[in-house]
C-alpha cells in the first residue's frame, strides 16, 4: 500500500473535515488550557457509518474503550478535547467521558450512543467538567461547514503541535464526485501501534461499514503505523472515519473497482496526515524517510524500517548531519527480522544528491563533504537494500534534537 | 537474582582484573585513537576455562562470531581495541580480526585459538593493522599484575565513557579465598540483549566450564541485560569470564553450596559493573532504577521495567525533574506484558523522600514542591506496584539530556 500509485482522479482541494457534503465542525478555546483552543466538535447532518482503529496500549483512556464499543453504530458526531488526556483517571474519568458524550448528544438531539469522544493531553488529570459542559454548549452554536470552522476544529485538537494538520481531496467513484476530509494531531508520544494519535476523517461516500473498516485498517497499517516520533505508543490513539453517503455514489458493497478507488483516496489522506505529523514532531529539525527493499516478507521490511526510524542513535546522527551508517545497519540488526548482512547496501539521499556508504556488506569510502551537503537538507531519505527477497516498506520519522529534550523535560510545568 | 541477598563473605578489594591470582593486564595509547588509550591486553598465566555471552544483534562484528566459536577452548588471553568497532567491515574486517588474535598469540607463545578478541568504537571503519600489530607487541612488554596495569586495561577499552569501570571482590569458597576482578565499558548503544557492551571478568576459582557458563548467563540476564542507556543493542556486545583455578578451591562440579557462593560473587561483580555503566551513560544527569512488583511472571516484570527505563518520554521527564507519572504507566501499557491497570500504583523516591502519585488505578493529588525535591536528586527510584502476581524485576537506566543529543550528533566528527 505504501508504494501505491495513486490514480489521477485524486485531487487535493481546499479545506479539510467539512469538505465532504453534510459535515460541520467547530473549534474554540473553552478554558481547559490556559489560552489555546482546546475543544472540537464534528457533526454529520445525517447518521454516518463509522470505522475506527484504536491504541494497542494495554492502558486505554475511557474514550478509547467507549468508542470501540460504539463504532458499529450510526454516528452523529464526535466531541474532542485537548489539554487533558483523561487517561489513568479511574472511575471518575470514565464517568466524565460519558458525561462529555451526553452533553454533546443533547446539543445534537441524538442518542448518546451515536456520539464518539476523544481526549488528548496530560495523562492522569481529571477533566474540568463544568468548563467542558459549558464549552460544548457554547461551541455548538458556532458549528459550520466553512473553511474557517474546519481550521478551528484542526486547532482544537492540538497539543504540542506547531501547526494544524488538515487535508481534503476529491475523487471520482462511478460518475460521482466523492470527497474526503481529515484532521490530525501530533506530536509527541507518537509511535502508533495498529492505531495512532488522533485523526478524524470524513467522507460523503456511500460504503458498507465492514468495507469502510477494512479500508481504514489496511491504510492505517501503512500510514500512521509506520511513523514514529519518539517510540512511545499513547494511551489515547485513535483514527475515526465517518461516511455519510451524501455524494450519492452507487453504494460500495464489494471489493470492486469503486472500493479500490475509495481506498486509494482514503490512503492518500492518511499518508498525507501521517507525514504532517512527523514533520511536526516535537523539536524536529529534519524529516527522515527510511525505505527498506529486498526483504523476505513485508513484516520483515516493516520491522527493519521501524527499528531504524526509531533508533535514538540514528535520530541524533541525522540531527547532526552525520552519515553514521553503522548505526543504521546496527538498528536493522536488532529489529528481530532476518536478513543477510553481507547483502546489505545503504544510500543516503536528499534534494542535494545521493551517497552510497555501504555496498553488499562492505564499507564504501565516500566523500564526506558531499555527504554533509546531502544531510544538511531538511528531508533525508535512507535506502537500505537487501538481497533476501522482494518485500519492501517505508517508515517515516524525524530527528532527535535538543528541543525534543527541552519540550519533554518541561511538559507539565 | 536481582533481589539476591549477598552473603557476608563477599568483600570489595582494591584493583580489578588482575586481582585474582595468575592474571596480568596492560592498556595504552597505540595510535588507533588520536590521544586516548585504545588497546588492552589480558593474560592468564595458565590456560583458563572461559564462558561468554554475546550480542543477539543479527549484525555481529567478527570478534563476536570468532569468540563464540572458541569460547569452549582453554583461553590464554584477550586482546581488545577501542576506537574502531571493526563491525560491518566485510571480509577485510574478518581477516584483520584473525590477524589481531594471531599477533597476540605470538606474544603469548600460544595457539591463536586460545586468544579471544574484542573491538569497540565506530562501526564500518577498518582497523589500522600496522599500528595495531606494533601496538600489541609493544604493549605486551608492559603486561603486569599491579593495580596501575589493571587501571590502564580498564581505560584501554573506553569510548565515550567518562570514567573507567572496575571492581574486584573476594569471597570464601570452602576454606579458600577466591577472587573476582572485572572491567567494563559503556556508554552509548547500550541496550544489551542476552549479552552486553564489553565486560571482562577474571577469577582464580576452579569451576567446571558448563557451570561457569550457566552462572554467567543467568547473572547477565539480571544485570547487564536489565540496563539501558539508549535502547540500541550494539553489534559488538560481549561479556567474557575467565577462570584459572589458581585459588585452589575444591573444583566446583555441581550446583552445590560452593557453586551458589561462586555465582553470588560473580553476580555482585556484574551488577556493580552494570550500575557503573548506566551511571556513566552518555550525557547522563540522573540515574534511574525502576522496580516492578506484583507482576504475574518474571518475564512480565522485566518487560514492563525495561519498557519504562527505555521510554524517551520517561527519560526526559526525569531529566526535567518532572513527576510525570502518566508516561510511566503509558510505557508499562505498551510493554507487551499483561497487567491490570486498575491495580497499579506508582511511587517516586530518592534520598530526599518518597511520593505516591497513582494508587490502585486512581491519580493521587500530591505536593508538587515535595515531588520536585525528590526528583532533584541524582538517583531516582520508581516503584510500580501491580496486584496481579508476585513476580518482580529491577531495571536500571538514566535520563535523556541535551548532552546525549550533543554527544551523538557529533560522534564521528
Amino acid at each position: 500500500m505504501s508504494q501505491l500509485v495513486y490514480n489521477d482522479d485524486i485531487k487535493i482541494i481546499k479545506g479539510s473535515i467539512t469538505a465532504p457534503q453534510g459535515f460541520l465542525a467547530a473549534g474554540e478555546h473553552t478554558g481547559i488550557k490556559k489560552r489555546k483552543k482546546d475543544l472540537t466538535l464534528v457533526k454529520s447532518d445525517v447518521p454516518a457509518a463509522a470505522a475506527g482503529t484504536f491504541t494497542q496500549n494495554l492502558v486505554k483512556a475511557p474514550c478509547v474503550v467507549r468508542n470501540k464499543n460504539l463504532i458499529a453504530n450510526k454516528i452523529n458526531g464526535i466531541v474532542i478535547n485537548s489539554g487533558v488526556a483523561n487517561a489513568c483517571t479511574g472511575e471518575t474519568g470514565a464517568r466524565n467521558n460519558e458525561l462529555m458524550a451526553k452533553t454533546y448528544a443533547e446539543c445534537l438531539n441524538a442518542d448518546k450512543s451515536s456520539v464518539l469522544t476523544a481526549s488528548t493531553g496530560l495523562i492522569g488529570t481529571q477533566l474540568p467538567m463544568d468548563t467542558l459542559a459549558t464549552g460544548i454548549k457554547n461551541l455548538y452554536s458556532l458549528i459550520n461547514n466553512d473553511f474557517a470552522s474546519a481550521g478551528n476544529a484542526a486547532e482544537g485538537i492540538m497539543t504540542t503541535d506547531t501547526f494544524p494538520k488538515e487535508i481534503a481531496v476529491e475523487t471520482k467513484i462511478g460518475n460521482k464526485t466523492v470527497r474526503f476530509g481529515g484532521i490530525a494531531k501530533g506530536s509527541g508520544m507518537i509511535h502508533p501501534n495498529m492505531a495512532t494519535m488522533l485523526a478524524f476523517i470524513t467522507t460523503d461516500a456511500d460504503i458498507e461499514r465492514s468495507l469502510l473498516q477494512k479500508a481504514l485498517s489496511e491504510s492505517v497499517d501503512d500510514s500512521y503505523n509506520m511513523i514514529s516520533v519518539d517510540g512511545d505508543t499513547s494511551t489515547n490513539d485513535m483514527v475515526i472515519v465517518l461516511a455519510n453517503k451524501k455524494a450519492g455514489n452507487k453504494p460500495i458493497i464489494a471489493e470492486d473497482e469503486d472500493y479500490k478507488k475509495f481506498k486509494e483516496a482514503l490512503h492518500y489522506v492518511n499518508i498525507n496526515l501521517a507525514k504532517q505529523i512527523v514533520t511536526d514532531g516535537e523539536g524536529v529539525t529534519r524529516f527522515m524517510e527510511v525505505h527498506v527493499k529486498g526483504a523476505v516478507t513485508k513484516q520483515d521490511a516493516k520491522s527493519i524500517a521501524k527499528s531504524i526510524i526509531n533508533s535514538n542513535l540514528v535520530k541524533t546522527a541525522i540531527f547532526g548531519s552525520d552519515a553514521n551508517w553503522g548505526r543504521i545497519i546496527c538498528a536493522a540488526g536488532y529489529s528481530g527480522a532476518k536478513f543477510t548482512p553481507a547483502g546489505a547496501s545503504i544510500e543516503f539521499s536528499s534534494t542535494a544528491g545521493a551517497i552510497i556508504t555501504f555496498m553488499r556488506g562492505e564499507p564504501v569510502v565516500f566523500d564526506e563533504e558531499k555527504a554533509l551537503q546531502v544531510l544538511k537538507e531538511k528531508e533525508i531519505k535512507i535506502l537500505l537494500t537487501l538481497e533476501d527477497g522482494k518485500a519492501e516498506a517505508i517508515a517515516r520519522g524525524c530527528d532527535l534534537s535538543y528541543e525534543y529534550v527541552k519540550i519533554n523535560g518541561e511538559y507539565r510545568t
